[in-house]
């Protein structure tokens, strides 16, 4: 996340320290989603990981709205978890050869980007709220929203296949 | 995570990898709990913590029994996104000075490793059913619950931190 925590004195540089650590998580992970939409075989999967770029890129704009509104620069800091995460899911989509196993893997990947992500998410919307800033809590939330609908889309998509399995 | 693609031909080798990931990350789950323990300030943060230290050590315990389940020798792999996350809550328990901020902080950390552990002992939930191992199923979904509460419990501590402020 690359917190330089000297310089975090109080709620509101924590904030923007969050916010810098999600605004370079969202970057890495637009860049991260093409190769995954390339791998993916289950016609459903490779849906579900476009709609999510298409998404990913509105949640940057959403949070440069958010910098704007606390009078902050965006920019980002590194983010050893996200980098970390994607690492691992590169490392997955390295290799496999059984598609419908590079599959399994390929949700595990993406649906561990966001549970990093809601939970960034739901961090920032509380110390939102207690900073008064209810103007971002809302765009955060609205985020944090399609983060969750893609998650539980991705826990379809893995059920469906463990039933047709099952059949 | 330590997937050694070329390794992972099956549903199998996949769920093994993923146990062998998630032992790896319960473990420094476990050496790092103690540190965060001690700059806790808030008296049900320090509780929250050591209640899942304690816990903690059972997961570890509980992936040793699905591990026998399987046939497989419990042994863990690197697994960068755990580090990743335990580095950046490192970070933050580095400098910070303010108590209020600190537990703030701790508290996104701890949630941040939550979320970690309930997409991977989700997708090894769904993979067990799919592979017919309903036992190993049964002992992932105790502590999937554990974490899930964890989680809430953070999320309580932090929202009446809010509601105090804004009192």
């Amino acid at each position: 996340m690359g917190f330089f925590s000297k310089d975090i004195t109080n709620m509101d540089s924590l904030f923007v320290h969050m916010l810098q650590d999600i605004y370079y998580a969202e970057q890495q992970i637009v860049q991260a989603l093409p190769d995954m939409i390339e791998k993916a075989s289950d016609p459903n999967l490779k849906n579900a990981f476009r709609s999510h770029l298409a998404e990913t890129e509105q949640h940057v704009e959403r949070l440069e709205e958010v910098f704007r509104m606390v009078g902050t620069e965006a920019s980002g800091v590194d983010c050893p978890a996200i980098d970390g995460i994607i690492e691992e899911a590169n490392d997955i989509v390295g290799e496999v050869e059984n598609k419908s196993v590079m599959d399994a893997a390929l949700i595990a990947a993406a649906q561990a980007v966001e549970h990093y992500e809601m939970t960034r998410y739901g961090s920032l919307i509380a110390w939102a709220k207690q900073l008064g800033r209810n103007n971002c809590a809302a765009v955060l939330e609205e985020t944090l929203e399609e983060e969750k609908a893609a998650d539980k889309a991705l826990t379809r998509i893995a059920m469906s296949n463990v039933n047709l399995k099952a059949a």
